[in-house]
C-alpha cells in the first residue's frame, strides 16, 4: 500500500525565520526511501489553536503525520495538548516515561525540575517512542477520522540528533511494517563528482523511479552527488543482495563519475587512500580568494599522505619546487586562483579561468585550465572539488602509463 | 493593522527532500521585519489539486499569502492555474509581460521557446510583479473570501536571487503600505561574537519585542550573532535617525561583543582594518582537523595585512619564529589544535582543550587556552572565531598598554 504523509514542524523560531528547519527535509528523504509519498510539509508557531488546526487538516488529507518539536517541558510546548485535543483523548501519566526522564537527570547529576513531569503525559491510547538521548519521549498515536482508515501520528522532539535516532530505531520500522515492504531496512550511499544533477537524473533514467525496488534517491551538496540506495525486505541478506545488484547497475550507467561509498566519504578520502597505497604525499598551495582544500584535507588528521596546505593571495616569489621541498611532499597541487566574489553580487558569478598546476614527484609540472562560474555559495568548493578530480585523474593516468 | 501571513513553497523537489527550502525562512524574516506575523509555512508538491487545497486553506486563515515556485514555463509549473482556480478568474494574456520575456531571450541571443508564452498569462484582476533578472514575472492578486476582508496573494519565482530582488523592489513596499507603517524601509545589520543566542536575547530584553519600532531581529550563523534593525517610516531621514538611536541603545547593552556592521562583515574584516591601520600583517598556522581561518582570510584577497595561512596536522619541527619569518608577517596566530570529530558521532562533541598562541612582532609569545565542545557542525568555525576574538583583544590591549 502506497502511504501518503505530511511532515509538520512546530515552533515560533521557524515561523519567525530565526531558525532554518532542516528536520522536514531529513524526514522527507527518509520517508521517500520507505516508499511513502510526502505531499505536504507544514510549519506552525507555538499557538495551541493553530497547532490543533494544522493537525486536523493533516489527519484528514494523509495517512501518516510526522511532527517535530513542541515536546519540551515548557509552556510553549503544546504538541501533547494539541494531540489530546485532536484525538479527543485525555492525557495520562506514564510511569515508564517518568522513570526514563528521572534516570537521565540523575545520570547527569542534576535535580529534575518539577515541570519535566509533563513530559511523561501521553494521550490515552498512544504508545511511547523511546528517546535514548533526551528527556522528551515521542508519541505514536492512531487517530480516528470517521469514514476512512485511521491516520497515524508520530510526534518526535525537534532536536535533530534525538529525532533522527528515534526515527531510525523505532519509527522507520513501524512505517516499513505498515507499508508491507518488509521491516528490515538497509541503506547504501554512493558518491559522484563531475556531473550536474539533471544530467545525472537523465543518465539514471528509470532507476530513480519512485516505484523501483530498492529505491535510489539523489541529493546534491556543493556539486557532490550522493545516490542513496534503500532496500526494504524481510531479511538483511536479501537487502544486501538487492543493494549489490543496484550498485552494479548504477556503475554501468555512471561508473566513471563514481568515487566511493558512504555519507561522509569525500574525494580527499580517495586521494588519501590512493597516495598511501603509493607511499606518496601531497601538499596544497591555494591562491586567491578562498582555500577550501586546506580546510578539507585537514579533516584527515595525521596521515602520511597529506603534508599540509598553504594559502596565499597570489603566487609567491619562491618556486613551486621550493614549496614542495619545504613541505616535504611528493606532489604539490596548486589552485591558481579562486576568483573574487563581489559582496553585492546578485545572481551568478560570471565565468572566469582557473588554472590547476601539479608538480609531480619527479619535478615534472602538469597544468590544466578550466572556465568556471555559477552560484556564489558553491563556486569556491566546486573549484576545489574539480581540482581534486583532476588530480585523481592525472595520478591514475601516470600509474597506468 | 497587524497583518498575518502564510508562506507557501511549491515543488516536488522540496516535498521529496531533494532540496532544502531556504526561501520560506528568508521571507519569514523579511515579513517579521515589516511587522507581519507569519503563522504558517506550507510546502506542497507539483500536484494541481494539492496546490488548490493549500491556497484555499491559506486565504481563509491569513491576510497575506506569499508563495514561491511554480511560475516556470513547464507543465509542472501550476501556480498560475491554481491561482486562477482559487480566485475563480480566467487567465489572460499580458503583452507587457510577453515583451519582457522576449527581450530577455533576445538579450541572451537565444530563441524563445513557444512554451514560455504561458509565463505571460495572468489572472484577470492581478498585477504583474516585475522580475528584472528572469523570465518568470510575479503575480499580485487580491482574492475575495466572502465575509471578511480580501486576502492578498503575492506569487514569486522559486529562484532565490530573483525572488529576493522582487520582494525587495516591489512586494516589501506594497506590504509596508498595507500595514500603514510608512512605505520607506531601511535595514541595518550589527554583528556580535562571544555570546549564546539566548543570553543575547536576555540582555536585549524588550528591545527584541515584536511591537518595538524600529524592530530588532536576531539571527545566528555558526556562533556569530546578527542583529538586524528595520525601520519603516514615511521618510529615509526618519529611518536613518531611528536606526542610529536603536544602534546606540544596543551598544549600551551588549557593546563589548560588537565587532562591526553589515550582513557580510566578519571578524577577519575587523582584523584586516585593524592591522592595516597599524601597518602590520598576520599569518596563520592551523593545526589539527580543520583550517577554517585560512579559507576565511583568503576571502580578503590581496591585502597587506594578511600574508597567508598554513595548515598542518601537528606542530612542525621548525620554530614558530621561523614560520613567522618565512611568511614575512608581523604576527603569527596559531590554533593548536582543531579536534577530531568522529564520523559516527551522535549528538555533541565532548569538550576538549584548544590552545591559541600568538607570536608578536617583537617575538614575544602570548598563549591562551579554552575548553570547548558542542555541536559538530559549528565546532571548528566556533574555535576559529574564538581565536579571532582573542587575537583582537590581545592586539587592542597591547596598543593601549
Amino acid at each position: 500500500m502506497k502511504l501518503s504523509a505530511e511532515v509538520i514542524s512546530i515552533g515560533d523560531e521557524m515561523t519567525s525565520g530565526a531558525r532554518l528547519d532542516t528536520n522536514s527535509q531529513w524526514l522527507s528523504q527518509r520517508l521517500g526511501e520507505l516508499g511513502v509519498e510526502v505531499r505536504f510539509q507544514t510549519t506552525v508557531g507555538d499557538m495551541l489553536r493553530d497547532n490543533i488546526d494544522v493537525f486536523n487538516i493533516a489527519i484528514e488529507r494523509v495517512d501518516l503525520v510526522i511532527c517535530t518539536g513542541g515536546l519540551g517541558p515548557t509552556q510553549d510546548d503544546l504538541t501533547r495538548e494539541a494531540l489530546a485535543e485532536v484525538s479527543d483523548e485525555p492525557l495520562e501519566f506514564r510511569q515508564q516515561a517518568m522513570d526514563h526522564i528521572e534516570s537521565l537527570f540523575s545520570s547527569r547529576k542534576r535535580p529534575m525540575p518539577e515541570r519535566n513531569r509533563v513530559q511523561a503525559m501521553f494521550p490515552k491510547s498512544s504508545q511511547i517512542i523511546p528517546n535514548p538521548q533526551g528527556t522528551a519521549p515521542g508519541i505514536d498515536l492512531f487517530i480516528d477520522r470517521g469514514s476512512h482508515a485511521r491516520c497515524r501520528v508520530f510526534a518526535l522532539p525537534g532536536v535533530p540528533a534525538e529525532m533522527q535516532l528515534m526515527f531510525k530505531e523505532t519509527v522507520s520500522h513501524q512505517i516499513a511494517a505498515m507499508s508491507g515492504g518488509g521491516s528490515v531496512i538497509r541503506h547504501h550511499v554512493m558518491k559522484f563528482f563531475g556531473i550536474g544533477e539533471s544530467d545525472m537524473e537523465q543518465r539514471l533514467g528509470d532507476m530513480i523511479s519512485r516505484d523501483r525496488q530498492p529505491r535510489v534517491g539523489i541529493t546534491v551538496s556543493a556539486a557532490t552527488i550522493s545516490l542513496r540506495i534503500t532496500a526494504m525486505t524481510e531479511s538483511a541478506e536479501r537487502c544486501t543482495a538487492q543493494i549489490a545488484q543496484t550498485k552494479t547497475e548504477i556503475l554501468n550507467r555512471v561508473g566513471e563519475l563514481y568515487f566511493g561509498d558512504g555519507e561522509n566519504y569525500e574525494q580527499y578520502h580517495v586521494i588519501d587512500s590512493m597516495l598511501r597505497a603509493r607511499g606518496e604525499s601531497l601538499a596544497l598551495l591555494e591562491l586567491g580568494f578562498a582555500a577550501p582544500l586546506g580546510d578539507w584535507f585537514a579533516a584527515l588528521g595525521e596521515t602520511p599522505a597529506f603534508r599540509g596546505g598553504l594559502s596565499l593571495a597570489a603566487m609567491p616569489n619562491v618556486s613551486l619546487e621550493e614549496i614542495q621541498s619545504r613541505m616535504r611532499s611528493d606532489w604539490l597541487l596548486v589552485v591558481n586562483a579562486y576568483p573574487a566574489i563581489a559582496d553585492d553580487l546578485v545572481g551568478h558569478v560570471p565565468a572566469s579561468e582557473v588554472e590547476f598546476i601539479l608538480v609531480a614527484p619527479n619535478g615534472k609540472q602538469h597544468a590544466h585550465r578550466i572556465t568556471i562560474g555559477g552560484h556564489p555559495d558553491i563556486l569556491q568548493p566546486r573549484i576545489g572539488k574539480t581540482a581534486m578530480a583532476w588530480f585523481r585523474g592525472v595520478v591514475a593516468g601516470l600509474r597506468t602509463a
